[in-house]
Protein backbone atom coordinates (compact mmCIF):
# COMPACT_ATOMS: atom_id res chain seq x y z
CA UNK A 1 0.00 0.00 0.00
CA UNK A 2 1.34 3.03 -1.31
CA UNK A 3 1.10 7.39 0.06
CA UNK A 4 0.44 6.13 3.53
CA UNK A 5 0.00 9.42 6.26
CA UNK A 6 -0.46 9.31 9.63
CA UNK A 7 -1.55 12.34 11.33
CA UNK A 8 -3.86 13.68 14.01
CA UNK A 9 -7.58 12.71 13.84
CA UNK A 10 -10.31 15.34 13.52
CA UNK A 11 -14.08 15.40 13.46
CA UNK A 12 -14.51 15.13 10.14
CA UNK A 13 -12.85 11.38 10.21
CA UNK A 14 -15.21 10.26 12.58
CA UNK A 15 -17.87 8.27 10.36
CA UNK A 16 -14.89 6.72 8.76
CA UNK A 17 -13.81 6.09 12.32
CA UNK A 18 -17.26 4.88 14.13
CA UNK A 19 -17.54 2.41 11.02
CA UNK A 20 -14.13 0.70 11.78
CA UNK A 21 -14.85 0.55 15.37
CA UNK A 22 -17.91 -0.74 14.64
CA UNK A 23 -16.72 -3.95 12.42
CA UNK A 24 -14.65 -4.53 15.27
CA UNK A 25 -17.21 -4.43 18.09
CA UNK A 26 -19.20 -6.73 16.06
CA UNK A 27 -16.77 -9.09 15.64
CA UNK A 28 -16.26 -9.66 19.38
CA UNK A 29 -13.18 -10.81 19.49
CA UNK A 30 -10.25 -8.33 19.87
CA UNK A 31 -12.55 -5.35 22.32
CA UNK A 32 -14.46 -5.04 25.32
CA UNK A 33 -17.30 -3.18 23.69
CA UNK A 34 -20.10 -4.45 22.70
CA UNK A 35 -22.59 -3.96 19.72
CA UNK A 36 -24.63 -1.54 22.58
CA UNK A 37 -22.00 0.71 22.46
CA UNK A 38 -23.66 4.19 21.54
CA UNK A 39 -22.17 6.33 19.22
CA UNK A 40 -21.30 9.41 21.79
CA UNK A 41 -19.41 6.37 23.72
CA UNK A 42 -17.40 5.91 20.72
CA UNK A 43 -17.21 9.36 20.17
CA UNK A 44 -15.67 10.16 23.81
CA UNK A 45 -13.38 6.67 23.44
CA UNK A 46 -11.30 8.53 20.06
CA UNK A 47 -11.95 12.24 20.20
CA UNK A 48 -12.63 13.31 24.10
CA UNK A 49 -10.98 15.59 25.35
CA UNK A 50 -7.33 14.67 27.04
CA UNK A 51 -7.17 11.80 23.70
CA UNK A 52 -4.43 11.91 21.45
CA UNK A 53 -6.16 9.99 18.73
CA UNK A 54 -4.24 9.35 14.85
CA UNK A 55 -5.18 8.01 11.83
CA UNK A 56 -3.60 6.35 8.80
CA UNK A 57 -5.18 6.98 5.45
CA UNK A 58 -4.30 6.46 1.84
CA UNK A 59 -3.69 9.19 -0.47
CA UNK A 60 -4.88 11.66 2.13
CA UNK A 61 -8.49 10.16 1.40
CA UNK A 62 -9.25 6.80 2.81
CA UNK A 63 -9.08 5.94 6.45
CA UNK A 64 -6.84 2.69 6.91
CA UNK A 65 -7.05 2.23 10.99
CA UNK A 66 -6.34 4.62 14.27
CA UNK A 67 -5.07 4.42 17.04
CA UNK A 68 -5.45 6.35 20.22
CA UNK A 69 -2.75 7.57 23.20
CA UNK A 70 -3.64 8.70 27.15
CA UNK A 71 -2.24 7.80 30.17
CA UNK A 72 -2.94 4.51 31.54
CA UNK A 73 -3.27 6.49 35.23
CA UNK A 74 -3.54 9.59 36.33
CA UNK A 75 -1.01 11.57 38.92
CA UNK A 76 0.99 8.87 40.39
CA UNK A 77 0.62 7.10 37.02
CA UNK A 78 0.63 9.55 34.53
CA UNK A 79 4.12 8.73 33.44
CA UNK A 80 2.66 5.22 31.36
CA UNK A 81 0.95 5.28 28.25
CA UNK A 82 -1.62 3.75 27.17
CA UNK A 83 -2.94 2.77 23.71
CA UNK A 84 -5.70 1.45 20.99
CA UNK A 85 -5.09 0.01 18.30
CA UNK A 86 -7.83 -0.43 15.08
CA UNK A 87 -7.20 -1.36 11.55
CA UNK A 88 -10.15 -1.25 8.72
CA UNK A 89 -10.82 -4.85 7.95
CA UNK A 90 -10.53 -3.59 4.74
CA UNK A 91 -6.78 -2.91 5.11
CA UNK A 92 -5.79 -5.74 6.98
CA UNK A 93 -2.35 -7.89 6.53
CA UNK A 94 -0.88 -4.44 4.53
CA UNK A 95 1.11 -3.66 7.63
CA UNK A 96 -0.73 -0.80 8.81
CA UNK A 97 -0.76 -1.74 12.27
CA UNK A 98 2.57 -2.15 12.67
CA UNK A 99 2.68 1.86 10.89
CA UNK A 100 0.29 2.67 13.31
CA UNK A 101 2.46 1.15 16.43
CA UNK A 102 5.87 2.41 15.53
CA UNK A 103 4.11 5.80 14.83
CA UNK A 104 2.10 5.51 18.77
CA UNK A 105 5.57 4.47 20.19
CA UNK A 106 7.39 7.86 18.67
CA UNK A 107 4.43 10.05 19.77
CA UNK A 108 4.56 8.75 23.21
CA UNK A 109 7.78 9.09 23.69
CA UNK A 110 7.65 12.36 22.17
CA UNK A 111 5.09 13.68 24.57
CA UNK A 112 7.51 12.48 27.66
CA UNK A 113 5.86 8.78 28.58
CA UNK A 114 8.54 6.55 30.26
CA UNK A 115 6.69 3.47 29.53
CA UNK A 116 3.31 1.99 27.70
CA UNK A 117 1.30 -0.43 28.47
CA UNK A 118 -1.90 -2.39 27.08
CA UNK A 119 -4.03 -3.76 29.92
CA UNK A 120 -6.40 -6.31 27.93
CA UNK A 121 -4.71 -7.86 24.68
CA UNK A 122 -6.90 -10.80 23.98
CA UNK A 123 -4.94 -13.91 23.95
CA UNK A 124 -6.40 -15.26 20.58
CA UNK A 125 -5.36 -12.16 18.55
CA UNK A 126 -2.21 -14.01 18.25
CA UNK A 127 -1.61 -11.35 14.96
CA UNK A 128 -1.44 -8.61 17.32
CA UNK A 129 0.20 -10.17 20.09
CA UNK A 130 2.94 -11.38 17.56
CA UNK A 131 3.40 -7.41 16.52
CA UNK A 132 3.35 -6.07 19.81
CA UNK A 133 6.20 -8.56 20.92
CA UNK A 134 8.09 -7.43 17.63
CA UNK A 135 7.17 -3.72 18.65
CA UNK A 136 9.22 -4.44 21.83
CA UNK A 137 6.36 -5.53 23.97
CA UNK A 138 6.02 -8.09 26.98
CA UNK A 139 3.63 -9.85 28.13
CA UNK A 140 3.78 -9.01 31.91
CA UNK A 141 0.57 -10.75 33.31
CA UNK A 142 -1.97 -12.99 32.42
CA UNK A 143 -5.98 -12.61 33.40
CA UNK A 144 -7.23 -16.26 33.20
CA UNK A 145 -10.77 -16.26 31.49
CA UNK A 146 -11.09 -12.40 31.99
CA UNK A 147 -12.24 -11.88 27.80
CA UNK A 148 -16.12 -13.04 27.19
CA UNK A 149 -15.08 -13.87 23.21
CA UNK A 150 -17.70 -13.79 20.95
CA UNK A 151 -17.10 -17.41 19.31
CA UNK A 152 -14.80 -18.78 22.08
CA UNK A 153 -16.15 -18.46 25.34
CA UNK A 154 -13.88 -17.18 28.26
CA UNK A 155 -10.25 -16.43 26.89
CA UNK A 156 -7.09 -15.46 28.89
CA UNK A 157 -6.13 -11.42 28.21
CA UNK A 158 -2.87 -10.33 28.46
CA UNK A 159 -0.90 -7.14 30.30
CA UNK A 160 1.87 -5.80 27.40
CA UNK A 161 4.19 -3.48 28.50
CA UNK A 162 7.74 -1.89 27.24
CA UNK A 163 9.79 0.71 29.06
CA UNK A 164 9.74 4.03 26.65
CA UNK A 165 13.06 4.93 27.87
CA UNK A 166 15.92 3.60 29.98
CA UNK A 167 14.77 3.32 33.26
CA UNK A 168 18.54 4.03 34.61
CA UNK A 169 17.78 7.41 32.96
CA UNK A 170 14.61 8.32 34.41
CA UNK A 171 13.48 11.89 35.70
CA UNK A 172 14.16 12.12 39.43
CA UNK A 173 11.09 12.20 41.38
CA UNK A 174 9.76 15.25 42.76
CA UNK A 175 7.18 14.47 45.20
CA UNK B 1 -12.98 -2.62 67.49
CA UNK B 2 -16.69 -3.74 68.26
CA UNK B 3 -19.67 -2.98 66.74
CA UNK B 4 -18.93 -2.77 63.31
CA UNK B 5 -21.30 -2.74 60.14
CA UNK B 6 -20.40 -2.29 56.70
CA UNK B 7 -23.74 -1.02 54.83
CA UNK B 8 -23.75 1.09 51.62
CA UNK B 9 -22.45 4.71 51.50
CA UNK B 10 -24.61 7.42 51.00
CA UNK B 11 -24.35 10.88 50.24
CA UNK B 12 -24.21 12.00 54.18
CA UNK B 13 -21.41 9.41 54.31
CA UNK B 14 -19.57 11.72 51.57
CA UNK B 15 -17.65 13.91 53.98
CA UNK B 16 -15.96 11.31 55.98
CA UNK B 17 -15.47 9.57 52.79
CA UNK B 18 -13.95 12.37 51.45
CA UNK B 19 -11.57 13.28 54.65
CA UNK B 20 -10.07 9.31 54.30
CA UNK B 21 -9.75 9.95 50.84
CA UNK B 22 -7.43 12.70 51.18
CA UNK B 23 -5.30 11.31 53.78
CA UNK B 24 -4.32 8.47 51.50
CA UNK B 25 -3.97 10.58 48.86
CA UNK B 26 -2.08 13.16 50.76
CA UNK B 27 0.86 10.09 51.64
CA UNK B 28 1.63 9.33 48.06
CA UNK B 29 1.73 5.94 48.72
CA UNK B 30 -0.87 3.53 47.81
CA UNK B 31 -3.27 5.06 44.98
CA UNK B 32 -2.67 7.07 41.61
CA UNK B 33 -4.45 10.38 43.01
CA UNK B 34 -2.04 13.43 43.78
CA UNK B 35 -3.60 16.36 46.21
CA UNK B 36 -4.88 18.03 42.94
CA UNK B 37 -7.66 15.47 43.25
CA UNK B 38 -10.62 17.68 43.08
CA UNK B 39 -13.83 16.61 45.76
CA UNK B 40 -16.13 16.59 42.50
CA UNK B 41 -13.71 14.09 40.96
CA UNK B 42 -13.57 12.29 44.38
CA UNK B 43 -17.35 12.07 44.52
CA UNK B 44 -17.62 10.55 41.07
CA UNK B 45 -14.96 7.87 42.26
CA UNK B 46 -16.99 6.69 45.10
CA UNK B 47 -20.77 7.31 44.47
CA UNK B 48 -21.31 8.50 40.79
CA UNK B 49 -23.42 6.83 38.91
CA UNK B 50 -22.57 2.92 38.58
CA UNK B 51 -20.44 2.78 41.35
CA UNK B 52 -21.22 -0.01 44.50
CA UNK B 53 -19.88 1.50 47.89
CA UNK B 54 -19.77 0.64 51.45
CA UNK B 55 -18.46 1.53 54.23
CA UNK B 56 -17.76 -0.13 57.62
CA UNK B 57 -19.07 2.09 60.84
CA UNK B 58 -18.37 1.79 64.19
CA UNK B 59 -21.48 1.94 66.36
CA UNK B 60 -23.19 3.34 63.41
CA UNK B 61 -21.74 6.31 63.75
CA UNK B 62 -17.57 7.15 63.30
CA UNK B 63 -16.90 6.40 60.04
CA UNK B 64 -13.57 3.47 59.73
CA UNK B 65 -13.43 2.53 55.65
CA UNK B 66 -14.69 2.34 52.49
CA UNK B 67 -14.67 0.08 49.18
CA UNK B 68 -16.05 0.44 46.20
CA UNK B 69 -17.02 -2.05 43.69
CA UNK B 70 -17.27 -1.73 39.62
CA UNK B 71 -16.58 -4.16 36.77
CA UNK B 72 -13.01 -3.83 35.58
CA UNK B 73 -14.09 -3.83 31.87
CA UNK B 74 -17.67 -2.65 30.14
CA UNK B 75 -19.08 -5.42 27.81
CA UNK B 76 -17.02 -8.66 27.36
CA UNK B 77 -14.81 -7.99 30.46
CA UNK B 78 -18.20 -7.27 32.44
CA UNK B 79 -17.78 -10.38 34.11
CA UNK B 80 -14.50 -9.35 36.45
CA UNK B 81 -15.12 -7.05 38.85
CA UNK B 82 -12.31 -4.15 39.99
CA UNK B 83 -12.68 -2.57 43.66
CA UNK B 84 -10.47 0.01 45.84
CA UNK B 85 -10.47 0.54 49.36
CA UNK B 86 -9.55 2.62 51.69
CA UNK B 87 -9.26 2.19 55.50
CA UNK B 88 -9.18 5.77 58.16
CA UNK B 89 -5.46 6.40 59.11
CA UNK B 90 -6.72 5.87 62.97
CA UNK B 91 -8.48 2.43 62.36
CA UNK B 92 -5.52 0.83 60.74
CA UNK B 93 -3.89 -2.24 62.25
CA UNK B 94 -7.97 -3.31 63.77
CA UNK B 95 -8.90 -5.30 60.58
CA UNK B 96 -11.28 -2.71 59.01
CA UNK B 97 -9.65 -3.43 55.58
CA UNK B 98 -9.69 -7.95 56.07
CA UNK B 99 -13.28 -7.21 57.24
CA UNK B 100 -14.07 -4.87 54.09
CA UNK B 101 -12.46 -7.16 51.53
CA UNK B 102 -14.18 -10.07 52.73
CA UNK B 103 -17.58 -7.97 52.48
CA UNK B 104 -16.74 -7.38 48.88
CA UNK B 105 -15.79 -10.70 48.28
CA UNK B 106 -19.28 -11.43 48.87
CA UNK B 107 -21.18 -8.29 47.27
CA UNK B 108 -19.57 -9.22 44.00
CA UNK B 109 -20.64 -13.06 43.94
CA UNK B 110 -24.01 -11.64 44.80
CA UNK B 111 -23.85 -9.56 42.02
CA UNK B 112 -23.30 -12.26 39.86
CA UNK B 113 -19.12 -11.40 39.16
CA UNK B 114 -17.17 -14.23 38.14
CA UNK B 115 -13.77 -12.77 39.53
CA UNK B 116 -12.02 -10.20 40.55
CA UNK B 117 -9.19 -7.69 39.28
CA UNK B 118 -7.36 -5.30 41.03
CA UNK B 119 -5.05 -3.20 38.43
CA UNK B 120 -2.54 -1.29 40.54
CA UNK B 121 -1.50 -2.79 43.82
CA UNK B 122 1.93 -0.36 44.65
CA UNK B 123 4.10 -3.62 45.55
CA UNK B 124 5.89 -1.62 48.57
CA UNK B 125 2.30 -1.49 50.02
CA UNK B 126 3.09 -4.89 51.21
CA UNK B 127 0.52 -5.43 54.20
CA UNK B 128 -2.41 -4.71 51.55
CA UNK B 129 -0.41 -7.37 49.37
CA UNK B 130 -0.44 -9.66 52.40
CA UNK B 131 -4.15 -9.18 53.12
CA UNK B 132 -5.31 -9.56 49.29
CA UNK B 133 -3.24 -13.10 48.85
CA UNK B 134 -4.85 -14.23 52.58
CA UNK B 135 -8.27 -13.83 50.70
CA UNK B 136 -7.46 -15.65 47.81
CA UNK B 137 -5.34 -13.53 45.36
CA UNK B 138 -2.45 -13.92 43.73
CA UNK B 139 -0.30 -11.62 41.80
CA UNK B 140 -0.57 -12.32 38.09
CA UNK B 141 1.35 -9.54 36.55
CA UNK B 142 4.20 -7.16 37.58
CA UNK B 143 4.16 -3.64 35.96
CA UNK B 144 7.66 -2.40 36.26
CA UNK B 145 8.22 0.96 37.99
CA UNK B 146 4.44 1.59 37.18
CA UNK B 147 3.75 3.88 40.50
CA UNK B 148 5.71 6.98 41.30
CA UNK B 149 5.99 6.65 45.28
CA UNK B 150 6.22 9.89 47.17
CA UNK B 151 9.09 9.02 49.07
CA UNK B 152 10.46 5.90 47.22
CA UNK B 153 10.57 7.01 43.75
CA UNK B 154 9.60 4.92 41.28
CA UNK B 155 8.41 1.58 41.95
CA UNK B 156 6.39 -1.45 40.54
CA UNK B 157 2.54 -2.43 40.75
CA UNK B 158 1.15 -5.95 40.76
CA UNK B 159 -1.79 -6.96 38.91
CA UNK B 160 -4.11 -8.91 41.21
CA UNK B 161 -6.66 -11.69 40.53
CA UNK B 162 -8.92 -14.60 41.84
CA UNK B 163 -11.75 -16.30 40.39
CA UNK B 164 -14.91 -16.06 42.51
CA UNK B 165 -16.50 -18.80 41.12
CA UNK B 166 -15.28 -21.93 39.85
CA UNK B 167 -14.26 -21.07 35.84
CA UNK B 168 -15.73 -25.13 35.32
CA UNK B 169 -18.73 -23.81 36.49
CA UNK B 170 -19.22 -20.40 34.88
CA UNK B 171 -22.33 -19.62 32.62
CA UNK B 172 -22.50 -20.53 29.36
CA UNK B 173 -21.54 -17.65 26.83
CA UNK B 174 -24.29 -16.33 24.69
CA UNK B 175 -22.46 -14.15 22.01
Amino acid sequence: MKDIQIRPAGEHDFDAMWSIFCAHVASGETYPFTTATSREAGHAYWLGPDVASFVATSGGARLLGMYRLVPNQLGRGHHVANASFMVSPSAQGAGIGRLLGEHCLDEARRQGYLAMQFNYVVSTNTAAIRLWKKLGFSIVGTLPKAFRHKRLGFVDAYVMYQMLQDPDHWPTVDA
